[in-house]
């Protein structure tokens, strides 16, 4: 049974603190396996990423077929379905025109006293890009992190993906060429982790790893961090549904159907004003249960940290949407518009009955690597930048550092830091 | 001895190499206590608060002498000479103008189909900011996080500071009070860290934590990040000063004996094309170390990290910098405006001879919280993004949710997600 609860009954604000406290990760404790993994690979290089990799995906690669050739990638691409390669390429023209209105832009000005001050944006040389293999396996997740990449001006762009069995599904790869992405390897795990950071002979190190993973994959980019930049620790995926009485029950509960889908920990809450579109939704989520062929693992997830939750107003629904802070928040009221400047923890906002999260997904434009588990409080959903790093510019002239190097002084003499103080007054004594 | 190299060494590689790789920074091996004591914080808030802070720091405090009251700060701030108070005014009006250039803007569309899409800008609604005591307790850090927070719209911030003994830097309250922080409390290291990012009875949590900190507050940082945001960690701080036969030698040591002045693994590393002022350069930072009151910390500082490096052109220097992704880089050079767009991996970039980096620090406007460690390659400094987060917008109408669908759909079968797909298919049955 998922969780049904009122802000009008007794014990709400317990079982509120509870849904938001519940954990729906096992916090699988990979760490030491993780730490030796990435030793070996440090320690080894391509014997030990190929070792590894035969071991734990039961492949079978050598050093000089750990990377995809460029044959090999469009044999794979030229498999699938021209339905799904025009579907690809509609999701990579869309996400690309709407990623390309993010790009930062170069501000550097001079001030009223003459020091000149700004901002400049630079791409990162080279990213890898972790691919899950197995039922994770998502060619639109290709796309979302590989455009942002490309938009921004990354060189090099390295791919990851695991081939258990040595099988690949082929629509990641034509992604990835897609994307323009041409340098993938056969690698997956920790090692394949340990390999963009620290390098092997056969992969050059990255400067920043992005892509999802089992825990594995989470606890070696926690580790590598420093070494490189990560993209953030994604944790299982979750909806929030606010409706009033214009709703459809229907499609609300295809919505919360197409989160616990996931499975995995993931998480759909409803939150209404309406008492029986509340139960008719659950009516709903019951019945379009029965005809999905994922029933078993749906249901579980709805049973498990599904919740309906009745509210006496909107009002109430903003307040527990921003406590929530979730990553998918549809609104599916009569003025989604008037309603979104007041929810502002959210990964994504969702307008209105005709936006299923399931387009933001694919091909709504933006992009679906988003915050989970609350984070949507301080993060961001990837996007372009996270793939360029700012530089502040400064510089004085003569008159300008005249002006500021007695504040500087002092500042510097007030902080016992004489050596800074004396950097700025050894170019006045001339 | 610093090291000495010459990119026309036999052994130069080896040697740049092993410069780039050296450790600067003891791994203090504390996760253990530190994962103890946010254990202990989380179990028994306040009591174990207060009980941790009178123990690490010597101090006496109880749960409702924990906040400093506003008279206090008031008292503390007019303890500071006039000097310093109008030193500090004038840091935070430039830092305050130039991160208001800042801001992020919302940027919401209707592209050619009908489909709404947009970014949306959102301040986090609290932080903490970690202000070290002791050696490194500066008022200048306190306006370089305290600032962009403010300018972001960040409603509360909450600042936390060790008390040695019981005693507080009164700069340190200044500089809070100028920059309108008036929630302070007198704890510090990792318990400080735990009541944060847990809350305590007296200190709400906050959604970010900010600011620098010992080997115990970094650990803590890194465990309890997900649970709350993160600015960064930060390593020891670096200077590269890239100069040609223009470079006034006198001037180039002052600004190494700067960043060297730090101790705790400062680098300060110089790279010309003139061998002369290698060797003058030299000469001078001998010189100047003779007078400087901290003379034994500096020297440790330039003679274990410290390194000239002499080239064979601009070209080579430009290479090398983004090799070394320094925190700071001045361009003690000729043209440095002409430089500037070359060195790609930085923290911070000075311009030409009048521009100390200490200006920086203090009062040129820009933020001097900067990635060390070679993180340039994919990090930047502080600056508003960081106390705001990106929240998607996407809104389709029944029209261009239509033109959609199929792809989505198509997409969302290859990746065996039918309940995705049905939550779009759904909504075209009418």
């Amino acid at each position: 049974m998922p969780s049904f609860l009122d802000t009008r009954d007794a014990d709400f604000a317990a079982r509120f603190q509870a849904l938001l406290e519940g954990k729906r990760e096992s916090s699988q404790e990979v760490g030491d396996v993780v730490n030796t993994i990435i030793a070996d690979v440090r320690a080894r290089g391509d014997d030990a990423l190929v070792e590894l990799t035969n071991k734990f995906d039961k492949a079978n690669v050598t050093p000089s077929t750990l990377r995809f050739t460029q044959e090999e990638i469009e044999a794979a691409a030229a498999r699938v379905t021209p339905e799904v390669r025009s579907a690809l390429e509609t999701a990579h023209a869309r996400i690309k025109a709407h990623h390309e209105k993010q790009k930062p832009a170069d501000h550097i000005y001079t001030d009223e006293i003459g020091v000149t001050l700004g901002t400049r944006w630079t791409p990162i040389e080279a990213v890898g890009i972790y691919v899950p293999g197995g039922l994770a396996s998502y060619p639109s997740s290709v796309l979302m992190n590989a455009v942002p990449a490309k938009v921004a001006g990354v060189e090099r762009i390295a791919m990851v993906v695991p081939t258990p069995r040595g099988e690949i599904n082929a629509a990641i790869l034509a992604a990835a060429k897609i994307a323009g992405v041409t340098e993938i390897y056969r690698v997956g795990g920790a090692q394949a982790v340990a390999a963009l950071a620290y390098g092997t002979k056969t992969i050059a190190p990255v400067d920043k790893i992005m892509g999802p993973g089992n825990a594995y994959v989470a606890a070696a980019k926690r580790q590598v961090f420093g070494k490189v930049g990560i993209d953030m620790i994604a944790g299982p995926s979750e909806v929030l549904v606010i409706a009033d009485s214009s709703a459809n029950p229907a499609w609300v509960a295809a919505d919360l159907l197409a989160q616990a889908e996931h499975g995995a920990g993931a998480q759909s809450i409803l939150v209404t004003t309406d008492p029986r579109l509340a139960d008719a939704v659950a009516k709903e989520v019951d019945r379009q249960l029965a005809v999905l062929p994922r029933e078993q693992l749906t249901r579980e997830g709805w049973e498990e940290f599904g919740a309906i939750i009745t509210v006496a107003s909107l009002d109430e629904a903003v307040e527990l949407a921003n406590r929530i802070a979730s990553e998918h928040v549809e609104l599916a009221v009569d003025d989604p518009k008037a309603l979104m400047p007041r929810i502002r923890n959210a990964g994504a906002i969702f307008l209105g009955h005709h936006t299923p999260e399931a387009i933001g997904d694919y091909v709504g434009g933006s992009n679906h690597v988003l915050p989970t588990a609350r984070s949507a409080r301080f993060a961001s959903g990837l996007g372009v930048l996270d793939f360029v790093k700012r530089t502040s510019i400064l510089g004085c002239d003569p008159s300008s550092l005249a002006i500021l190097a007695p504040a500087a002084v002092t500042l510097a003499e007030t902080e016992a830091l004489d050596a800074h103080g004396r950097s700025v007054s050894i170019r006045l004594n001339r």
